[in-house]
């Protein structure tokens, strides 16, 4: 379900290299060759052609990126040739930066990755960072923030089918519990969302559904000042139906009175080798409009063209 | 500093199976060539005969073992022959059942292995359980317990040499402040113990001592009743001295009325490999006669043999 387009001949790595490299002489850059470029490898060839040009260069690919390329453009073309570990590491440790912080990004990462690549961001954390990505997450949140997301980020899933019923519905009546009394930090609610594989929680949602009269969704909508139950619905929406949860994220970020360029960059970024061809589906049912058309009709010049790209408008 | 003994020419897999296999047969079981080939065998070692025996006899070695062997001797055969990696697994997940609950080999699994090796044992449990680890310990505990052993238990702790001695500092004044009031569950101490590096919490618990006027295991020793302190203190001293750790266990069961077999096997098998010539020469400081003796004179029969073989008592 990637959008990315991929050549059916793909170049040589250190002949990419090379063409980026010429596409960072002279006067001004040509942004449009590294479009065609970079956002017509996936990850493992995009791995190669950084090693290429380092070794052909002496040279950073990702340190040339950044001094050649300005604004939304160069975030969007830097945070896809990052490798994902690399990406997820990247953004969580931004979000628990001040002045960049944010819970969402922490629990859209821990919710949304496999458990293998929710590992992987935290081994390239430890190479990059030189600690732990709990270890900040957990200093930089406090309260109920920090109850919730240091169990998510830390999680490795069983990924298997299996579901036990009796379990399922027993987790489903203490949920069920716990949010009739308002009780959302409740550590059952959070033991239950943190620990479960995707598969069994899928259960115990549907027979929350079937036995309670409303999805358990609906039944945290209470009360929208509260950032902390809106962070919980969100974490179960990730798990439950992540589609719908970056369709919204889109949606929001395009809908803005001037786009979140933030939230658009990251989204792409991080889902266009994943899952962005049912993002795309979902994106058009909800609005009538499809992301592309959305997307061109709300950004411009190389930055626009990096995101059509990405979502797989055009041809590679 | 591992106290195993492997012979300068170590037999073909092959070989090793063909010889456990005659161990098995006839009347009666051949406990000493048991002990003479698993017990002077590395982990990898160990691995190429359950996977040589598998393919000669199209059967697991370890069932084998579970049915030819009884008691004591069977328990520290078949620990030591899983892999470290399978063996926690085993191990946590026995300590999540209501009869062999242990929140104490929750904790010691947690704090003493490497961050890949505890890692590596959570990828061992979803392979054989089919769950999670923590999902297991989440559910089977509760209370303060839950609270300090599941960050523990999911921790990937960095571990480089690097230390923010500003942090040690401010971090080492929280310890105290909590100790101080008594706050033992507080929120605070488990994040800062649960998630920093061991040369971290290193440089943390030496602030401690040089600016609080005691070793914070000191002044956690308020009060004897209470398991949960209790627990917390052995986490501090698993991180800071696992030998010390091990020592008193290895004491406590030695010196009981009656040797507790499960400590004493459950630390030789997932010691020996590790770090048991320190725990011996701690023990022999602390005790005034040397572990290999204290054992022989509270054990006998091939349990005695296997684990003084598995702490380099005589030749491989």
């Amino acid at each position: 379900m990637s959008s990315l387009k991929v050549p059916a001949s793909v170049p040589d790595p250190y002949e990419d290299a090379e063409q980026l490299k010429k596409a960072f002489k002279g006067w001004g850059t040509n942004e449009d060759l590294i479009i065609q470029i970079l956002a017509h490898r996936n990850a493992a060839q995009r791995k190669l052609i950084r090693d290429s040009y380092a070794a052909a260069y002496g040279e950073d690919l990702l340190k040339d990126l950044d001094s050649e390329l300005t604004s939304d453009f160069q975030r969007v073309v830097l945070l896809w040739t990052l490798s994902p570990a690399e990406r997820d590491a990247y953004l969580v440790n931004e979000a628990t930066k001040r002045l960049t912080a944010s819970n969402w990004v922490i629990m859209e990462t821990a919710c949304t990755r496999s458990s293998d690549d929710l590992f992987k961001a935290r081994q390239a954390y430890h190479a990059r960072y030189k600690k732990s990505l709990e270890e900040d997450v957990a200093y930089h949140t406090s309260g109920d923030f920090r109850k919730l997301l240091v169990p998510l980020i830390t999680a490795f899933r069983y990924e298997g089918d299996e579901v036990n019923m009796t379990l399922a519905r027993k987790e489903a009546n203490i949920l069920h519990e716990k949010i009739s009394d308002k009780a959302y930090n409740d550590e059952e609610i959070i033991r239950i969302i943190s620990t479960r594989s995707k598969a069994q929680l899928s259960a115990t949602f549907n027979h929350y559904n079937d036995h309670h009269g409303h999805e358990i969704i609906k039944d945290l909508e209470a009360d929208d000042d509260d950032e902390y139950l809106k962070l919980l619905r969100a974490a179960i929406e990730c798990l439950k139906t992540p589609e719908k949860y970056f369709e919204k994220v889109l949606r929001l970020a395009i809908k803005r009175l001037g786009t979140d360029e933030w939230d658009l960059t990251r989204v792409v970024a991080t889902r266009a080798e994943v899952d962005m061809e049912r993002i795309k589906e979902e994106y058009h049912r909800r609005n009538s409009v499809t992301l592309d058309h959305a997307i061109a009709a709300d950004t411009s010049g190389d930055y626009e063209k990096m995101l059509l790209a990405l979502i797989g408008h055009g041809d590679a």
